[in-house]
C-alpha cells in the first residue's frame, strides 16, 4: 500500500521546477533581510532537495515526531535557508513566513544554524562542519537496532544527509565513512553538494582528493547525478536506495544556482545577492513573486507532498497500537527509564562488601547491574574496551551482522564515536554510552560541546583521569580537562571517588534527560569511604561532607574523585594534631552549584581554610576557595612514571598535603 | 659523492637481522622492568626500522641538530622503545643504557611516549595517535619551502614516518594525507606498521577500509613489503624515494615478532610478555645476550652506520661555510628574529592615525608589517582566509607550484593545520601562524595542547572571538574557549582589545620562543583607545591600566579584548556619578600572572570592587575578583541574532554594566 501511494504521488521534472525556485527565492531573500547568511548553498542543492523532499523522503509534518519517519540531517549547516524553506513549504507548524522573515534575528527559530532545539523537523544542531554526517551515522545505527528488536512494522526508515565539502574534508568525515562503511549502514544516503568551491575559492586551491574512490574504498556504494536535472536525481536516488551499503552521491552542483553573474563562484557562499543580483536571479529564474510570498499553485504542491507521509504514519501508528511491544517502544522513545532498583540494589551490595577498586572498574561493575536492567544502553570504546572497562553485562557486540548487539567497537575515533553517539541519543530509542582517556576528549570537543548544545543525554565514560595513570606520560595525563570542561554550559562533569559514588553518578547521569555526562575515573585502585548505606544519593548534591571535623573546625577540604580518600587521609592526620577537618567530596561542580545558597554556604564553611584537592589544574577552584584558601593542583604537564611516584613527586602524599595546609594555616 | 658512501655502507639481510633483534630484546626488557609499556609495535617493526637506519636514513649521532638531517617520526609513540632502541644503538649521546634500563621511570628521558624536550633525534613529541603523522606533513612542507628558499645545496632532506593502524585510523590522518597529497610532498614516507591488530583486537573488529586504496584516492603512491623480509623491505624502500609525490609503504608486520606464543596478536600490543614469554622469545631469536646487553659485534655493526651521516653532515658543513646564505640560514634555524623596527613603526602609525577597526582587521595591518620584514613567517588559514584576515604583506600562495610562497591554503582541516603548523615550527627555519574561527581551537585542541607541551612557536589566529560575531549562532560563538585555553598550561592566550594591543600581541608572539600564543580576535569593529606613544609594549605586563580612577577608585574593571571599550564607556559613567573606576586591560592572563607581587597587588586594587568583564564564561576570573567581585559574563550558550542585539541581550551595555556594578556596591 505504501509502495502505491508512492508511485501515484511522484513529482515530476515539470512540477519540481518551480518547486525548487521557491526555495531558491525564499533563501536569496531571507539573506538580503538579514544582511547575512549562506544563499549559495540552498540555491545549489534546492533541485535535489525538492526531488527528495517530494518523492523520497518519508515524514509527515502534523507528526514531526513520528518515530518511525526518515530523518533528514543538512550537515552542511551554513545552507540552513534549504531546510527552513523545506519545513515551511511542506506545511510544518513552524516556521512560519514571518519566522523566516526574521531569518538571523534574536528570538527567530530560524537560526544562522539550524538548532534542534528551536525547530521541529531539524533533527540536530549542525554548523561545526562534518558533524552532522557523523550524527547521521548514530541515528542510522538507532535506526538498525531498533529495527532489529522491535522489527520493520515499527522501525524501517532511512537517513538522509546533505553534505558540502567542508564536510567530506574535515576529519571526522573519514571517522564516520569508516564506522558505516563497517557497519553495513545501506539506510544511510549521503547528498553531496558537489560544487568544487570553498569560502576561498575553487576545492583546487586546497585538494586534489578522488573523493568517489575514497568512499569507495571505505565500503560505500557511489553514485552521481547531475544536481539540477530531475531525471538524473531521481535515478540516482533510486540506486542509492536500492544497496545495502551505505551510499554516496556526488551531486553535481552549480554553487548559488540562479544568481546571474555570481552563481558557480564563491561569491555566493556566505554573503548576501545583493538587490541587484537579486533582480537578475528573479528574472533568470522566471520567479515574480514578492519577496517572502509562494504562488498559491506552487505552495499547493508542496502542501500535497505531505498525504503521502500522513499516510503512512497513520498506517504506522494503527501497527503500533497493535504491536504486543507498543508499551515498551513507547517508553523507550520517550526517554523513560525502566522501573528497576538494579542500581539501588548494587549500591547496598557494596555497602555489604566495599570494594576498593579503581572508579574504572567501579563503573564496570555498576554497568553490569544497569545493562541488564535498562535494556536501551549502547556502550562502546573507541579501542580501549580493556583500558575503559566499558563492556559489561553480558551485551554483545553491535555488528553488521548482528544489529541487535548492544556494543559498539567504534576503533580508533574518538571524534567520530561521540558525534555517532550524539545521533544515537537524538534518535532517540536508546541511551548511548561511549569510553576512551580523559585526555582525548580533546579529540572528542566538538562533539562534546555538541552534546551540550543539543542537550543530548550522552555518557561519556572517561578514563585514566589524572596522572595517576603513571607511564604513558603527559600526552596521556589530563591536566587541564576538567577545568576545560566545567568551563562548558550544561554538562555533568563528575568525578566519583569510589564504587558507592561511582554508582550514584551512573544513577545521575542515566536520569539526564537533557543534558550529557563526562564520568571522569581513575585508572588506579580507591579504597571505598563510603560504608554506610545513605538516605538517598549523596552525589546528587554535587558536593558533601564525607568527613566532618572531629575537633573545632579549621580546615575544609574540597576534594574530587581519587583525591577524596586522600584528603580524608590528610584529615586524619590535621585531626591528630586537633585540627578540626571537613573533608567534601565535590564530585560534581555543577550539580553543586544548582543547591541552594544555604547548603552552599554550609559546604563552603567560611570559619574554615578552605582547601581544595585536585590533581589537575587549580584554574577555577578558587571560586569556591576564595583569595585565602588554598589550592593544590598541578598547573604543568605531567611526566612519565609510575602513579604513586608521580602522586608523591607532585606532592599528593598525607605528608605533603598535611604541610601545606599548616603553613597556611601559620601564615 | 654522497651516492658512492651510499652504495658501500649498505647492509644486507644477513647484517641487518642480528641488529634489528638487538631492538626486539631491548623493547622486551625493557617493558618488562619497567612493567610496563607497549614492546608489540618495536617488535614488530624492528626490521624495518633497522633497514632504514641502516641503508636510508640521512643522519650524524653526533650532531643531532644537523639542519639538513632527514626527520624520523615515530608516529606509533607507544611503541618508544622503538627509537630508544635505535638512538642508543647508532650512537646517540642519550638515551644511555641506564636511561633504558629506567624506561618510564621519574627522570629518565625514556619516558612512556618519545617526548622532544627530553631526548634529541625525538623529532616531535608523540602518543597522541596520527598527529606524528601529521607533523611529519608540516616538516616536509618546510623543508621543501627552505630548500625553495636556500637551495638544495643547504636543505635537502627526507621526512620518514612509522605509523600504526591507529595513526591511520583518526580523523586527523585524512586531513594530513589530504593537504600532503595536494602539495605533492614527494620527500615524505611513511612507513605504515601494518600488522591489523588494534587494543581492542583485530582491526575487523572496527574497519573494512581499503587503506591503500584510500591513499592512492588523495595522490599518494602506495607500494607494500614483507616487514620482514630485508630483501622485500629495500625494494619498497628504494620504490618510495624514487617517487615525486608522498608515499606509504605498507609494511606486513607481524605485531610482536619473535614472541613465541604472542606475537600476532593484541597481547604484545600494551603489556609486557611476562618472564616466560620472554625466555621464549630468546630462544626464538637466537638472542642469548642478558638484558640491556648488546653483543660486540652486533653493537658495532649499528655504530658504523653513522660514518656514512658523519660524512654526509661534514660536507653538509663545508658547503654551509662557503653559502652566501649562511647567516640567514643559521639565523633562522636558530629561532632569531631579524633586527626590525616594522612592528614599532607601525604602533607609531596608528598612534598617529588610529584605526577603530576590528581586531582581525589590526591583525592583517600588523600582519602587512610582519611579513616583509619577517620573511621565515608562513601565514595560512582553514579555508577562513577572507574572515580571519591572514593574508598581508604580499606572500604568496604556498604550492606544489611554489613552495617558496608563504601562504598555505590549509582547507577545512583545523586539527591538520595545527599539526602541520607544530611541525613546521618544530622542523625549525619558519615560523607558522594560522587562522580559524576561535570556537574550532575544539577541532584543533589536540595539536594545540602538543604545540604547549613541546614549547613550539606556533601562532593561533582565532578571529570571529565571542558573541559579537552575531548571527552564525551558538555553534559559532566561542563561551568557554578562554576559560579552557586559560587553564593548559605553556601557552599564551591573548585577547587584545585595540588595534595597539593587537600589534604588542603580536609582538610578544613572534618573540616567543618556547611557547605557543592564541590570539582571540574580534569580528566587530573596536574603538582604538591606545593614543599615546608608550615606553615599551604595554600588553607584555599581561594586565595594564588603561584608565585610572579620576575620583576616589571604588571600582577596577578588569576588562579583555572587544570589551575594555565597553568598560572605558562604562567607567566614564561610573565617574560621572563620583565613583572612580580604574579599566585594565587585562590582555594576557598568564603573563600578568608572571609580574611581580607588588605589580600585580597595584593592579588588583584591595580597596576597589574588582569586577570582570569578558564576553565569554566567567569560570577562573573568581582568582582575580576575589568571592566579592562581580563576573559579568556568559555562563550559557550564545543565540543568532546581530552582534549588537547579542551584546544588549547578554546584558554588554554600558547601561546594564553600570547598573550591575552600582547594585553590587549598595549591596
Amino acid at each position: 500500500m505504501l509502495e502505491a501511494s508512492l508511485t501515484a504521488m511522484t513529482y515530476d521534472a515539470a512540477r519540481l521546477a518551480p518547486m525548487a525556485n521557491a526555495i531558491r527565492a525564499l533563501s536569496m531573500d531571507a539573506v538580503q533581510a538579514a544582511n547575512s547568511g549562506h544563499p549559495g548553498m540552498p540555491m545549489g542543492m534546492a533541485d535535489v532537495a525538492a526531488a527528495l523532499f517530494a518523492n523520497h523522503l518519508k515524514f509527515d509534518p502534523s507528526r514531526p515526531d513520528w518515530a518511525d519517519r526518515d530523518r533528514f540531517v543538512l550537515s552542511a549547516g551554513h545552507g540552513s535557508m534549504l531546510i527552513y524553506s523545506l519545513l515551511h513549504l511542506t506545511g510544518y507548524q513552524r516556521p512560519t513566513m514571518e519566522d523566516i522573515r526574521n531569518f538571523r534575528q534574536l528570538g527567530s527559530p530560524c537560526a544562522g544554524h539550524p538548532e534542534n532545539f528551536l525547530l521541529e523537523g531539524v533533527e540536530c544542531t549542525t554548523g561545526p562542519l562534518g558533524q552532522g554526517l557523523a550524527m547521521a551515522v548514530g541515528m542510522a545505527m538507532a535506526e538498525r537496532h531498533l529495527n532489529a528488536v522491535f522489527g520493520d512494522d515499527l522501525v524501517d526508515h532511512r537517513t538522509w544527509v546533505v553534505a558540502g565539502d567542508g564536510c567530506l574534508m574535515e576529519g571526522i568525515n573519514h571517522e564516520a565513512i569508516g564506522l558505516a562503511g563497517h557497519l553495513h549502514l545501506g539506510g544511510l544516503n549521503v547528498l553531496w553538494d558537489d560544487n568544487r568551491i570553498t569560502i576561498d575559492g575553487s576545492t583546487d586551491l586546497s585538494t586534489s582528493e578522488d573523493i568517489k574512490a575514497r568512499y569507495e574504498a571505505t565500503g560505500w556504494h557511489v553514485c552521481e547525478c547531475a544536481g539540477h536535472d530531475f531525471d538524473d536525481i531521481e535515478r540516482a536516488l533510486e540506486e542509492a536506495k536500492n544497496t545495502a551499503r551505505p551510499s554516496l552521491i556526488a551531486c553535481r552542483t552549480v554553487i548559488g544556482k540562479g544568481a546571474p553573474t555570481k552563481q558557480g563562484t564563491s561569491a555566493t557562499h556566505g554573503a548576501p545577492l545583493g538587490p541587484d543580483e537579486i533582480v537578475g536571479a528573479r528574472e533568470a529564474l522566471g520567479w515574480h513573486a514578492d519577496p517572502f510570498e509562494i504562488p498559491a499553485a506552487i505552495l499547493s504542491d508542496w502542501r500535497d507532498i505531505a498525504a503521502r507521509g500522513q499516510e503512512a504514519s497513520g498506517a504506522w501508528a494503527a501497527r503500533l497500537d497493535a504491536s504486543p511491544h507498543r508499551a515498551e517502544f513507547q517508553r523507550r522513545m520517550a526517554g523513560d527509564l525502566p522501573q528497576t532498583d538494579a542500581l539501588n540494589e548494587h549500591i547496598a551490595e557494596l555497602i555489604q562488601n566495599p570494594q576498593n577498586v579503581a572508579s574504572r572498574k567501579a563503573s564496570e561493575i555498576a554497568l553490569a547491574a544497569i545493562n541488564p536492567a535498562i535494556p536501551e544502553t549502547i556502550g562502546g570504546s573507541a579501542d580501549l574496551t580493556g583500558s575503559n572497562n566499558t563492556k559489561a553485562g553480558e551485551i554483545g557486540a553491535f555488528t553488521a551482522d548482528d544489529y541487535a548487539g548492544r556494543y559498539v567497537y567504534y576503533g580508533i575515533r574518538e571524534f567520530g564515536m561521540s558525534a555517532a553517539m550524539n545521533g544515537l541519543a537524538l534518535h532517540g530509542g536508546v541511551i548511548p554510552y561511549g569510553g576512551t582517556f580523559l585526555v582525548f576528549t580533546d579529540y572528542a570537543r566538538g562533539a562534546i560541546r555538541l552534546s551540550a548544545l543539543q542537550e543530548t543525554r550522552v555518557i561519556y565514560v572517561m578514563t585514566h583521569d589524572s596522572i595517576g595513570l603513571g607511564e604513558d606520560g603527559p600526552t596521556h595525563q589530563p591536566i587541564e580537562h576538567l577545568a576545560s570542561l566545567r568551563a562548558m554550559p550544561n554538562i555533568l562533569v563528575m568525578r566519583p571517588g569510589d564504587a558507592v559514588e561511582t554508582a550514584e553518578c551512573w544513577q545521575i547521569a542515566l536520569e539526564q534527560k537533557d543534558r550529557p555526562t563526562i564520568l571522569a575515573l581513575s585508572r588506579q585502585n580507591l579504597p571505598q569511604y563510603r560504608l554506610e548505606a545513605a538516605p538517598g544519593n549523596l552525589s546528587a548534591r554535587g558536593g558533601y561532607r564525607v568527613k566532618s571535623a572531629d575537633a573545632a573546625r579549621k580546615v575544609a577540604i574540597l576534594a574530587t574523585g581519587s583525591e577524596v580518600g586522600l584528603a580524608l587521609e590528610s584529615a586524619k592526620a590535621l585531626e591528630d594534631q586537633g585540627i578540626g577537618t571537613d573533608v567534601v567530596s565535590m564530585v560534581c561542580t555543577e550539580l553543586f552549584d544548582e543547591q541552594d545558597e544555604a547548603y552552599r554556604a554550609d559546604i563552603l564553611a567560611d570559619n574554615a581554610l578552605l582547601v581544595s584537592l585536585e590533581a589537575g589544574s587549580t584554574f577555577g577552584w578558587q571560586r569556591y576557595t576564595g583569595p585565602n584558601g588554598l589550592n593544590i593542583g598541578i598547573d604543568r604537564f605531567g611526566a612519565s612514571a609510575p602513579g604513586k611516584d608521580l602522586f608523591s613527586h607532585f606532592g599528593f602524599t598525607p605528608e605533603a598535603i598535611v604541610s601545606q595546609i599548616q603553613n597556611k594555616l601559620n601564615a
